[in-house]
């Protein structure tokens, strides 16, 4: 019931140690499964056919050779799948346009991109699915496609949805356009802004799609029963979210679906919508058997979703002391086939740091042949930071001050009117910054070659749909069974945690576990940092109710007032010396006697979690440039941020440790290439470069701890928030090394050298003119 | 907290009527997963040495050999077990004794029957774990053994607990005696009530051990994690009292174990405890692998426990007007290797049919050297009544009296005071009664060598610990998570049915399903005919609940108060003309906005549930005996019952058809048969005879619907009434045919015979004389 429990500092026991995680054994013994782990008798191999074209209409697809060949049990196509109304429908509090998702999932008029699915087929083996998919015989009729953001704006650009027309302008446009969604948020009177400015910086850059790089890869598993039951195990970061989809796209009744989540190997926002699931309950339906379905890599990178690519435009305003007047950004977002990149979020976050009375954002979602992006990580918002920090790198240079105290003097604080809408509450970028700009490392030597930056990052953090169920058992231990995913983050340890101090147990007498969709309501996706803010205040609302309900049956046993109990150090006690007193009672003799006292002692949570509190961060990088072969070298990292409360301190040093190094590695190497012919060339992670042990240093990490309010032990969130600043940090790092300022990521080493080289060669031309 | 909700007639409209079961499908297709169809990867398979001997002390035990066998990754004895206290602990409202658990599971400083456990190996195959049982050395010393209730009970006979001192006889006893307990029950006096009589029959009567006999045989998959975790997946008729068993015996917090239930085929009492469940366990910790146990037919045979036999005497004296004045029974019931017969309940049961004012029953529990029993459908009760009902039968027919008739003058009704304590409520004996008599059966006519037999039956019935949550899911269909395991018997549909017309919403909108033990708390085992009571109850509480909250939602969204928002007819609609009119809205209106309105809607339920209603049966059974061969046939029967109220009539009649055929194959053939060595000579389903289809005529059903104030439509339970009287009702029927009265079980032919030719001779020697 939207319920808020205020922050109330206490006298912690447990929340802020470090217990060993309850996945953790599991994980590094093997005894872990992950999608791929699951297996029924019976059970058939589903492999899809993808496109091999970027962009073609699909004039026919003849399964007939396919479905002769044994052991072939299925085939599906398009025919297969119900057409959706294009609209945008609610799953939870997220909207989908389920007419994309079918088409997504399973091609119709056309193919969008290299790696689009087009048929699916279910055979005894895998080998005979690989045979089977060879003898669909496609025909199309290739149409030009279209791949890079800027040129997909232009008019003329092949269209890859020829009845899409730009929502967000007026008058409503006559022509179709790529641009699916123009937007634009603001406050203040730019020109006016810009006219206060003495310093004045325009630059522009780009990026490249990025994957999440998961480990795991998409694995699922489905079973339909004749009499139109489901139960499906996939690797998901939402198991309601999937649950939701594969019934709307499959026309059954939502509690006919069970969706059981299995360990998942890494999601970072790339496992929040469904890809095979839908179509292994569909063969599944068609042959009476299970069909299990595992991506290999290169279907990973060429039919799930990366971040977007992007161009950026930022201007911004100063005045001499240092005061930013006005700010300014275009955000050309790449969608990938279908519109959704995260270029709203990104907007938001662009400026969301500084306190700047004229702001203006506009952004732009469009729509090219590649692959639908999907989340990752602070969702666009690394992307606006790459540009708007390297702008204030640069100006803070020019004015000659500190890079840090140039951002403390315009840092947002409780109170900064935001350009999009609220308020700020009480946030901590000020004492993040502060504990940087402190930090040995901000102020530590550096050698030739070798340079400093510095940049920073916000995040809103959600709360959302959340449930949970807390279990006495009768020797006194707990079971907790979350609704939320622990996307290997800890969420179980964190979790599990504030309900041992609640109830003032012992870590290791609760047991948490992830129930399947059966079990509870409705919960949101693991996204939006939510876990342990969403899951920790439902944990908490259980725990207390659970507490409520242990008085109650102490009050009776002892023949007391119910005032007269209190719970005080995992016992019922008398409330004070002045009620009615009696023997203290312990959980396990509480739980003893539940049965003769009414039942099971039980606590739950059925909310939908409101006031999150937003979260920053400063990162401080130190690089070293090769000058001989553009090779850049991460030295030293430090990452600064404030989580409000962390629950379990390793955990959170873990997510910020991890968002730096995949924002390393989408700074220095990570990037989709595609040739001229719109067919991704690295779909692998020999060609895709992911950073590895041995290209990092250590990441020293730095809690900031500004409680959140409206988290009873102060939560903010903190998984997305280290990603954002790394690519900004380091771009401006190897400014600071060797003078030149990147504005296309990756910084990889062709592309260092090559602004070296140009750099030499400018110079030179400079000299001998 | 012990709800009680009162009967309220209803027009139902679900309630009553036949529709398909959730689990039906799967179980007739195959998809439906028992307990031997679970695996992991890398398991292990785990198989059990048994003791070749009825009784022998243990000498040694050498594992030597067989743990150097290649594929064999652990072997475990006593030695890996903890000691437990010799004393009666608590699991649930379950009274068990751990140091006879853990013996009976894994022998110790004896064995004490043909079948006991002596050591369990993993081993990478099954026929590596043979081989490796077989090189297993046990060094024995013989002791002389007792496998009959009547020698077990005299002085001097072979001990098979040397410690054991009768319980319930004044003064403590100075020697020890296979005797384990004395209970008696009474009222009145005896002597008085036998000095009314004009006549008094006294009777003995002795029966087998019969098994179950349920189609699956026990099968386990345990998964022990380097942190000590467990996942368990077992057919089991409780997992809850599994995991506090396994808990126990292995020292282990209960909410570290989880287990999983499995479809179970068949229990019938004979699935209460754990087999194989502690050794699965206990391999897998030792293993680090996850270790299957699948018992043989044999070994269910050998291993399990089978229902006791029995010596019975049974004393009756009535007044020449039909008026009982006196009965008296002794129960001497076999307990197998440990105390735990169901004397208590046999005592109980032997007489509460009828109201008499004088009444003693004496019930012995003795230990022999067989399996240790456990509980089969209405545990003992099938055998104080073949006594007393053939007993009250002999005497209607000396008195002249049609049997029913006999049973009406003195049957119990509301308000007859037990003799074993409680006045019984509102009961519908009398009513079967009549209903049996009104039955066409009953007066239709026989042949030659046909005979009509009735008896009757009463079982109590009962409530207990038991949870479950019903979750609104988003498009308003229901998920109803049960805490009751559905054994076979449709409770899945009957509980789903009842949630289904307490919110007015089609039943195929509900899925039930059963949770692990991690999903909610404690329930009791499916035992004493709860499920759909006991589970019902939970079911409407939280229907209620959930309705409860709607209406909140409903009020919230319409900005109406409360009170003016009534749930009728699946839709939530203004209270009255006089209250605040607003537009309705339906389930799934309401779901679709529950997040906006405060997140996901459930009910929930935890109650230790009180109020069942005892159940009262009649059977009217036709036999055709064959002179030449003593081969009884059943030519018709009926089954009459008074279930309260039928949720679902097919199932109810599913289960008195079920319980008549189980004891017409108690009647006629089942018997556990053992030679002078002590071992048992039948251990499959070739020698030991299961009635099959072609045995039986159908058997017709007539449902007495007498409601159980206690329950909200009426539900007494029905499971266990129906085997009751069928051994009775048959051997009544033989003596009706053929004028010779059965006292030994089971009427087989060979025993037929021996009394149609014993009969002759005894004729022929009086012609003779």
């Amino acid at each position: 019931m939207s319920t808020m429990l205020k922050y109330v500092k206490k006298d912690l026991k447990i929340v802020g140690t470090r217990p060993l995680r309850p996945d953790g054994v599991d994980k590094v013994t093997g005894r872990a499964r992950f999608g791929a782990d699951y297996n029924l008798p019976g059970q058939l191999i589903g492999k899809v056919l993808r496109s091999p074209h970027p962009h073609a209409r699909i004039k026919s697809i003849d399964v007939s050779a396919a479905l002769a060949l044994a052991g072939v049990k299925a085939v599906v196509t398009r025919d297969d799948f119900a057409e959706m109304p294009d609209e945008m429908a609610e799953v939870g509090e997220l909207m989908i346009n389920f007419r994309d998702v079918t088409r997504n999932m399973m091609a119709r008029e056309k193919v969008l991109y290299d790696g689009h699915p087009l048929a699916a087929v279910a055979a005894t083996t895998e080998s005979v699915a690989r045979e089977a998919l060879s003898l669909i015989e496609v025909e199309y009729e290739l149409l030009p496609h279209v791949i890079d953001v800027v040129e997909a704006m232009q008019p003329g650009a092949p269209l890859p949805n020829e009845n899409q027309y730009t929502v967000g302008v007026k008058p409503k446009p006559e022509r179709p356009s790529n641009v699916a969604k123009r937007l634009e948020f603001g406050h203040g009177d730019l020109a006016a802004g810009f006219a206060q400015a003495d310093v004045i910086i325009e630059r522009e850059f780009n990026t490249k799609p990025v994957h999440q790089g998961y480990i795991e890869p998409q694995a699922c598993l489905a079973s339909y029963s004749a009499d139109g039951q489901v139960e499906l195990w996939t690797a998901t970061q939402g198991h309601y979210v999937f649950r939701a989809q594969c019934a709307k796209v499959l026309q059954m009744d939502v509690a006919r679906i069970r969706v059981i989540p299995t360990e998942i190997g890494g999601g970072f926002g790339g496992k929040n919508n469904i890809y095979n699931e839908a179509l292994a309950i569909a063969l599944s339906r068609k042959t009476n058997r299970p069909v299990k379905m595992v991506m290999t890599r290169e279907e990973v990178f060429r039919g799930t979703g990366p971040t977007p690519g992007a161009n950026v435009k930022v201007k911004i305003g100063c005045t001499k002391g240092g005061k930013i007047t006005a700010a300014e950004a275009e955000l050309n977002f790449q969608a990938g086939a279908f519109p959704g990149s995260p270029v709203n979020q990104a907007s938001m976050c662009a400026f969301t740091r500084y306190d700047i009375t004229n702001v203006r954002v506009v952004g732009n979602d469009v729509v090219v042949n590649r692959p639908k992006v999907a989340a990752y990580r602070a969702p666009g918002a690394p992307i606006a930071v790459f540009g708007v920090e390297s702008v204030i790198d640069e100006m803070a240079k020019k004015l000659g001050m500190d890079p840090i105290e140039f951002r403390l003097k315009n840092a947002a604080k409780e109170g900064t009117q935001t350009y999009y809408g609220p308020k700020l509450g009480p946030i901590g970028y000020i004492e993040t910054l502060q504990a940087a700009k402190a930090h040995p490392h901000y102020s530590a030597p550096l050698g030739p070659n070798q340079g400093r930056g510095v940049a920073t990052g916000f995040w809103f953090n959600i709360g959302k749909e959340t449930t949970c169920a807390l279990n006495l058992q009768e020797d006194g231990t707990l079971s907790l069974m979350l609704g939320i995913i622990d996307v290997a983050g800890g969420s179980r340890a964190s979790m599990a945690m504030m309900v041992a101090e609640e109830l003032g147990v012992e870590f290791e007498r609760v047991r948490p576990s992830v129930g399947d969709t059966s079990t509870m309501g409705f919960n949101f996706l693991t996204a939006g940092s939510r876990g342990t803010f969403a899951g920790g205040i439902a944990c908490v609302i259980a725990a207390r109710q659970m507490i409520e309900r242990l008085r109650e049956r102490v009050a009776k046993i002892r023949e007391v007032p119910l005032e007269a109990v209190a719970w005080k150090d995992g016992r019922a006690q008398p409330a004070d010396a002045g009620s009615a007193q009696f023997a203290p009672m312990t959980l396990a003799e509480i739980a003893q006697l539940a049965g003769k006292t009414g039942g099971a002692v039980a606590g739950h949570a059925e909310i939908n979690v409101q006031g999150p509190g937003p979260g920053f961060g400063a990162h401080i990088v130190d690089v070293e440039v090769d000058r001989e072969t553009g090779a850049t070298r991460i030295l030293r990292y430090t990452v600064v941020q404030d989580v409000g409360k962390a629950i379990h301190p390793a955990y959170v040093e873990g997510q910020m440790q991890g968002g730096a190094v995949q924002g390393i590695g989408w700074a220095l190497n990570e990037e989709y290439v595609y040739g001229d012919d719109g067919i991704l060339q690295n779909p692998g992670f020999l060609d895709y470069r992911v950073p590895v042990a041995s290209d990092l240093p250590n990441i020293d990490t730095v809690i900031v701890e500004v409680p959140n309010p409206n988290h009873p032990y102060g939560v903010r969130g903190c998984g997305e928030v280290p990603i954002i600043s790394p690519m900004a940090a380091i771009a401006n790092a190897i400014e600071n090394a060797i003078g030149l300022r990147m504005f296309n990521q990756p910084f990889s080493p062709p592309r260092v050298l090559k602004a070296i080289d140009d750099a030499a060669a400018a110079s030179n031309a400079q000299t001998q003119r």
